[in-house]
């Protein structure tokens, strides 16, 4: 067996946008609006997981949804059809992830003024959206059971970024080989303060966890 | 229901990688030594394609690998455990992608003097993978089942960009709601070019074809 060797790569300078981002997080503190950013792989489940949880919160709280892609309007549609909220798409053009810039410019298009609470459908991608702080009140991420349990050792910032981790596609933990309370231990190495609650958003298992959760925030932020 | 809108959000400049990349092509054919570019989501079987398929082809072909990931070094590890072959891990220092420049860092490291083949496997990520050239002879791509089949759509670059687009994780098939006659066609919507094949890296299905897609690719090269 040959031995493994590793090298570092250098890294490339970021422009920092930490000051727009706590600019817009003042600014959304005043306007008593709470925006979540959600992360996640592609196909983990963002769109699904959203549509499930604001059908159970919509009656409560004033949602709108800003749904990040690349390329295609295929999730705020969804979210529009199946859920009736305020749904806005935002095309990043190529970009990788979304900045405080790009929220506050979704935000002034989608209109906050009759607004609780905004969800932020970041790009899919575990890398480069934990990089940037988008200026939301609470980070979110989504990891689905397919993707493997080692992924807190593969992608730690996302998971000491996010405040809330969501495991989904718990349904089909018989399928995978996921160690779900190894993966878990992982996670509490990375983010000690971190909630996790494991869910399925195809049959609505935990969704209520979730739901109480966003409500016992948004509770706080509003005191 | 509300309106849909779209918002073009401005893209970043990135340097201009494809001159390095270039020069690396042409000193890799003047060695004849061929390098794969392996780019997926995390999670979608990058390392146990890899595994599978390189114990296939050791015998005959003289493989090397290059792990590229941002912080752990379970995937080179895995490797050079389960076949042997020569490997390499390569840390991005939370870098989202690989360059020509790290490209031509890990073969200067993991000497090629003695290689026929170097797979390159790529940061999980479906989006900043495609937008830099690494100098490889070849881009190939895997899309899992679980992740959905509307990914052509939402990540295109990706899928343009690919010589060969591998399915994977198709035992998950009836347990996902994934159509593959939809997926291959909006792949090739993408990509009329494009090599499709369809495998399970659990079960082993269909891991035959892509060794055989990568024999007559590397015949042709070395020709």
């Amino acid at each position: 067996m040959e031995q493994v060797r590793t090298i570092l790569l250098h890294r490339s300078a970021y422009m920092d946008n930490d000051l727009e981002a706590d600019a817009l997080r003042s600014y959304l503190k005043d306007k008593g609006v709470f925006v979540v950013n959600l992360m996640s792989s592609p196909g983990a489940g963002k769109t699904t997981t959203l549509t499930k949880l604001i059908n159970l919160m919509k009656d409560e709280v004033r949602i709108g949804v800003m749904e990040a892609d690349i390329d295609s309007n295929v999730d705020a549609i969804s979210i529009a059809k199946n859920t009736g909220v305020k749904s806005i798409q935002l095309h990043t053009g190529g970009m990788c992830h979304l900045d405080a810039g790009m929220t506050k410019n979704g935000l002034d298009e989608i209109d906050i003024s009759d607004l609780d609470l905004v969800f932020l459908e970041n790009v899919g991608n575990l890398v480069c959206p934990a990089e940037f702080d988008t200026g939301a009140s609470l980070d979110v991420m989504i990891l689905s059971i397919p993707e493997g349990d080692d992924k807190p050792l593969k992608y730690p910032l996302v998971f000491e970024k996010s405040d809330l981790v969501i495991i989904n596609k718990i349904d089909a933990l018989p399928y995978f080989n996921f160690d779900l309370d190894k993966c878990i231990n992982w996670i509490k190495q990375r983010n000690k303060n971190a909630t996790i609650i494991p869910i399925s958003a195809k049959t609505g298992e935990g969704i209520l966890k979730v739901k109480e959760y966003f409500i016992n925030k948004l509770k706080t932020f509003k005191e």
